[in-house]
């Protein structure tokens, strides 16, 4: 597992803007309300078009990708796109990296060409921090999920959808089931959902899998379903790995899912209006059972949704000009 | 090869208008018509700027290709950034497939970001079906090219560069030559020219490559050149991939040119003013001779060039919103 | 090594106005002049907007790179974007080629989609020179970067950087360090220095490395840093592979930087206020220390801001309908 960076960039501008989104660990309660508000202001029905602006008119984003992700990518060339940015992709692999070249020129190249905004996922932790800590001024850095470690925009999209659909995350009983230990998605939802009131955040596990002790302060833990979904509002499945399985002792997807797969049946422990999310893409059969991502109390489609709102609202907020 | 899907999801709207295009199977004559009418409008001579508009600003249309077609693809694209969409390109295999994602919960998601327009390539024939027959009312599917079974622009591109070149499609006949069995281009082309009132639409092939009885209704059979070509108005060409002609027992490209290459000499056999088109790429010196492809009655590139404003009159008909 | 073409094409319109970019050679010193003054314009500094402007709105350009190159491609892709054209990315290899279509086919196709300017990188010499021998009237094409003979942007923006730092390049003695003979940024830098006036080029290199002497009309040849950086105005470092020390017989990365690596000791032989460039990617603790790429006389940050002005540059010159 990548391990956090020692010290943290600070993210802020000197009169409190947002500059960079690389964690929400050391954000206010008030910028992330603020982030989620006008991401609800972006947000829109699934049958209505989709919201524009005209405010990064002039301004470039780059998305550099070092690990494949249709979805976070496109919704991030979206939330651009839509708010009249320039993008450009960039495949790290198959470009500058073959050739040697490090990140960090790569980076001051995009800088040269003036572009305003970097995107940017990467396997190792603390790429998005180190690409932050040496860009210029001007220049906004965004992670798009960054090692185990954090998952930024995943966390407020979760929170945006939580929001919608439970009116408040102030209070409520919150599960996070699966691999919990290696997910950056598990750990930008609880400082999501922490920051924001949660009465309390569950993490369900296998015992390999789960966080070291000191990690998910304030989390309880439980090692079975049936014992930690009992009366939760929010459930959260996360996506297994193959190798996972395997270190937490589990032979097959199908013995994985007769322990931890999320079916109706096992909804019933939580409250009836209960709402279950899943960052995506799904093993379908293995952490959650199609009735159960189909089914009504399903809002995985909502997130995906909000996703694109959210990064409109982080985009908007840290790269229009002030001038 | 894959087959035809068993039943047809319905193309068109409650008020009778394009909502998707999977095939030009069932179309009307007047809707093909009208969509022709509607990308005559659209195209341009080669050495004048292309035609553009903003019917689709606000409008985001999302090319998912599991198969390579620089051709294809980049068709689309420009014609969705000439009426003023917003393209993102998603490389299929590369990504979410990649991670054992379904194609169903990729669309998905892109619904759910507000893509209104889908373009799908792959090399199974249903996929487009099966997409369009899950997406939901705000989305629009067009296929790029599906299995062996059908490529609808590729069918309107041709109809469109035998009309602009002959004046008409009725009375005339058209012969297909090659690899018919396994094309799709052939049977987008075969309904095309069919719905368009066609005189007579020879299929000339090995007997190996040639479709099986009951396909093609309505087409006569030639196995040589000779005898197919006599007195065509129009000849299409289609590219033969090596597997191919090992299937129908021909040892060598060197040996599908000597039987069935489109050359100067056989030219002759069809009308003086016949048209020769081909869907690209070609296999020079195979299934086609230079002479003939770069020759006058060559509308190959005609082609291309009408590809574009078929693909802009498909999307506006489908994509413009009727608020 | 390829060799450059042996018979030009014409680069000029009628009127003397600018077609194609293929190489320096040939091009008048007047018409040079022009295009890095209307580059200073589109230049900005490092902490200021990007410069914008409509000049291309409603023109395509194409961007095929039979080569990997994050920086020249995104330069130009967002020369073009900030001129206000559509921009379409083209992977050579992965697509057309693959299916054994021929440059020349994939280039007719794109002229038929009224395409109005290819950007091309290859590794053969030849493919921009034949692929703009063979266009329609209204087509331009642009080198990328061409075999290890031509990479015309390159010098412009080389020739930009001089001058932005040193007023003029009249009468400057220049070095160019390390892989000469196989290296289109030192060739085309020579060609745009000679054309400005530079006092002297030196180029210095391992024998081996060394053009042949017919080649580089005017340089004077050394084969140390001591002898050769004496007195220089200007240092270009060039990027040196693997394969090229094993032919110069330089066992090692380390034996490379000892012999020819560019250090804050060796700066001292050249004059005070000497520039350092470097085309990028950089092997840091090859051919050049990271105490000089990042010192205060490294300008290598500039050339890349200096690469997008000079690509707009060209681009509104050689696009913009005179009509």
């Amino acid at each position: 597992m990548s391990k956090p960076p020692a010290e943290r960039t600070e993210q802020l501008r000197a009169d409190g803007s947002l500059r960079h989104l690389l964690t929400l660990d050391g954000l206010s309660r008030g910028m992330v309300e603020s982030l989620l508000e006008r991401a609800a202001h972006f947000s829109r029905p699934f049958n209505e078009p989709a919201a524009r602006s005209t405010a990064l008119r002039g301004t470039t984003v780059a998305i550099m990708f070092a690990e494949p992700s249709t979805r976070t990518r496109v919704s991030f060339e979206l939330a651009a796109l839509r708010l009249g940015a320039d993008v450009v992709n960039i495949e790290v692999q198959l470009s500058s990296r073959r050739k040697g070249e490090s990140v960090l020129d790569t980076v001051a190249t995009l800088e040269a060409m003036h572009v305003d905004g970097l995107v940017l996922r990467d396997a190792e932790a603390d790429v998005p921090d180190l690409v932050a800590a040496h860009v210029a001024d001007h220049v906004s850095v965004f992670s798009g999920g960054a090692g185990s470690y954090s998952h930024p925009t995943q966390g407020l999209l979760d929170a945006l959808t939580v929001l919608q659909h439970k009116g408040r995350v102030e209070g409520l009983r919150v599960a996070i089931v699966g691999d919990v230990r290696h997910s950056r998605v598990a750990r930008s939802a609880w400082r999501a959902f922490s920051l924001l009131g949660a009465g309390e955040i569950r993490l369900l596990a296998p015992t390999a899998l789960m966080p070291d002790t000191h990690d998910f302060a304030g989390c309880t833990r439980h090692d079975s379903l049936a014992t930690g979904l009992t009366d939760c509002d929010v459930i959260m499945a996360l996506r297994i790995q193959k190798e996972r399985m395997t270190e937490a002792d589990i032979p097959s997807e199908r013995e994985y899912f007769a322990q931890w797969g999320l079916t109706i049946d096992r909804l019933k422990y939580a409250r009836e209006n209960a709402i279950v999310m899943h960052p995506q893409p799904m093993n379908r059969g293995v952490e959650i059972d199609s009735a159960v991502a189909d089914g009504p109390q399903s809002v995985i489609r909502d997130q995906v949704r909000h996703g694109v709102a959210v990064r409109m609202a982080v985009l908007e907020q840290a790269l229009v000009r002030q001038s």
